[in-house]
């Protein structure tokens, strides 16, 4: 298979890419690494990346971003910047993989834990994560051509814990290896609109 | 208790004003009805609300607009409306409430029974009303001063059937006067972070 991952050198991107290197051709996109660079939160930019690789099998997303704070002074335009970077990014990615993606091909993003466990200064990650999992849901029953999505919701990865692990006291991490599990299952899997929990 | 309801002229507000109405004092608020009006989705807009409404004891939206299409042809503008509308709108409110609620008040919002149960043409409905579900889970656990919030997930409404039937073969139907009490249990309950589901 020729896998696209967006988001090929954070934390989980690097251990997707090794797990499925092993047995797929994978091209390597990020917002300035990578083979291919994509703003993602630019449904333009996500455009011209899906017309410079042509046809592809799989798309996984493993990119976003989201805003740590305090609930009390949380402004909405703070907010906005998990909407239009982590949701939007990866949302834009899926409507217009649908044209990209082989028959058969799949789609695979990228919520996390505090979707459904609540942290400190989480808001705006609960929501995201949330959504992403809602979205995949709604949008897995309509894909057409036999096209799946899923959404792999990875608690902290061990390797994240020098900058997440304060958010993250008394979760248990998992090793970004055993996260890329959750993605060869989506890729190389059967079923559709799953949240695979790693947790 | 005063209580704020946002979207009282649509038929959920209209249930939850009836049922609230007979123990409490309503101010009803719509777009363009109401005792007061607000375009949600604009901050500037809430504030101006909030500030002419004085201190509160409970605030419930009952509003938001929402993308129905196909998936194949949605783009990132369409799939933006419930984005802005029914989530931004509610996350608003539920920011800006923070100042201007009594100590004990909530915050009541509305999701839907999309958010976990799919229908076809609903992937921006899915994904706007798990979000909406994901942020009462983020938000509840910081919210300071006793504040509360909670999330009301209905059915389609027997009185929107006229409107909504077509999207909803097959799901069973529930009268407005049954999803107030849901908020009811929200406003006068105990209880914080959680989903109410009428289904």
């Amino acid at each position: 298979m020729k896998i696209v991952v967006i988001g090929a050198t954070g934390a989980v991107g690097k251990a997707v890419v090794e797990q499925l290197g092993q047995r797929h051709e994978i091209v390597t996109v990020g917002s300035s690494s990578g083979q291919y660079q994509v703003q993602f939160e630019d449904e333009a930019s996500v455009r011209t990346l899906f017309a410079q690789l042509g046809k592809v099998d799989a798309v996984v997303v493993t990119a976003g971003e989201l805003h740590f704070g305090p609930l009390h002074e949380m402004t909405p335009e703070q907010f906005r910047k998990g909407l239009n970077s982590k949701l939007m990014g990866q949302v834009n990615v899926a409507l217009l993989a649908q044209e990209y993606l082989n028959d058969g091909g799949s789609i695979t993003l990228t919520s996390g834990i505090v979707g459904q466990q609540p942290i400190r200064f989480g808001a705006n990650a609960s929501t995201v994560n949330a959504a992403l999992e809602g979205f995949v849901l709604g949008a897995a029953v309509e894909l057409q051509r036999g096209l799946r999505i899923n959404v792999v919701s990875p608690t902290v990865l061990t390797e994240s814990l020098p900058v997440y692990g304060p958010f993250f006291h008394g979760f248990e991490p998992a090793d970004g290896k055993r996260v890329a599990l959750a993605y060869s299952r989506s890729v190389e899997g059967v079923e559709t609109g799953k949240t695979y929990k790693v947790w």
